[in-house]
């Protein structure tokens, strides 16, 4: 697929078919995800790639019933757990490099848009579920404690058709010429 | 050019020509951020077009002598800073909605990748720069004290061939099955 057509077509999708997703599409997938750049090549990101119900179950538990991707969660062949490790984006040693402290954040943001992106290449659907209990992620994962999940991504083929893109500032409401005008 | 092809290329360039990047580009390149996705549809970014050599000079003197983009922010005809506006990603209402807290920098994070595979895409080279001193650029740019500038981003045809890509953690070491394995 062409890029600007995968940017400008990608949709969040919460309506998956259980149908399975290859190997080796899943390792297209990732490996999308594995050309991401990161703060000075530090790759903090780890990913959980879950595919036992139980677990599914248990990640779905850990979102507000009124979130609108929680059933996604349990009916994706695949959930994948974007996960980075502490410490590491953004830092030069113990220290952090600015005062933004840790880039973790950033850097599984470049490496998600890459997933999602890649995904939907492949005919597959995601959604980014941020809205969760993140310390339970990071139990029900058994994650290190340097290891921060950041967000849970649902993956399959999308049911039905996707809905419209949602309504999106301008260019002209967000892009400051030179500098931001005295008043914003 | 192909979506994998994009991703796959893409290279950091710390060496750019001068010529002129065209309004349409730009705004392409600018309207494939725009479609990153963003929490709840936020839309956090705030966009700096810098094209003014003094503004450039001032942006370009708040890095280290030694960051390896220095040159860049002064040499490329379009330098891109890339900013989140405060306490909206992430956020409910005034309570940020996860243990996460504001998720400007995900977020931002999804538009710079999109921002530099487009620009990679129309034969624009860029480079992520986080390490500067953040309060001298949001003073340089008059940033209203809820934005918070993130990165400079230089932009602008590539002058000589692209460096190889940086060695990679292979998927195998940071891909974990199900959940993390009991030592990691």
């Amino acid at each position: 697929m062409e890029l600007f057509e995968a940017i400008h077509g990608r949709r969040s999708c919460r309506k998956l078919s259980s149908e399975p997703v290859s190997r080796d599409d899943l390792n297209a997938i990732l490996e999308a995800g594995r050309f991401a750049p990161s703060w000075a090549n530090t790759q903090c990101q780890e990913v959980v790639v879950v595919r036992e119900p139980e677990i599914k179950q248990r990640l779905h538990e850990t979102l507000s019933p009124h979130n609108p991707a929680r059933a996604a969660v349990l009916e994706a062949p695949v959930v994948l757990v974007l996960c980075g490790r502490k410490g590491r984006s953004g830092f030069k040693g113990e220290d952090a490099s600015t005062a933004l402290g840790d880039w973790l954040m950033f850097d599984v943001g470049l490496f998600a848009q890459n997933v999602t992106l890649a995904a939907h290449a492949l005919g597959f659907g995601t959604v980014h579920v941020g809205a969760f209990d993140h310390q339970s992620v990071a139990k029900i994962l058994a994650a290190p404690e340097d290891v921060q999940p950041v967000e849970i991504l649902p993956l399959g083929r999308p049911a039905g058709e996707p809905g419209r893109a949602p309504r999106r500032r301008e260019l002209k409401d967000f892009v400051h010429e030179e500098r931001f005008a005295k008043k914003t």
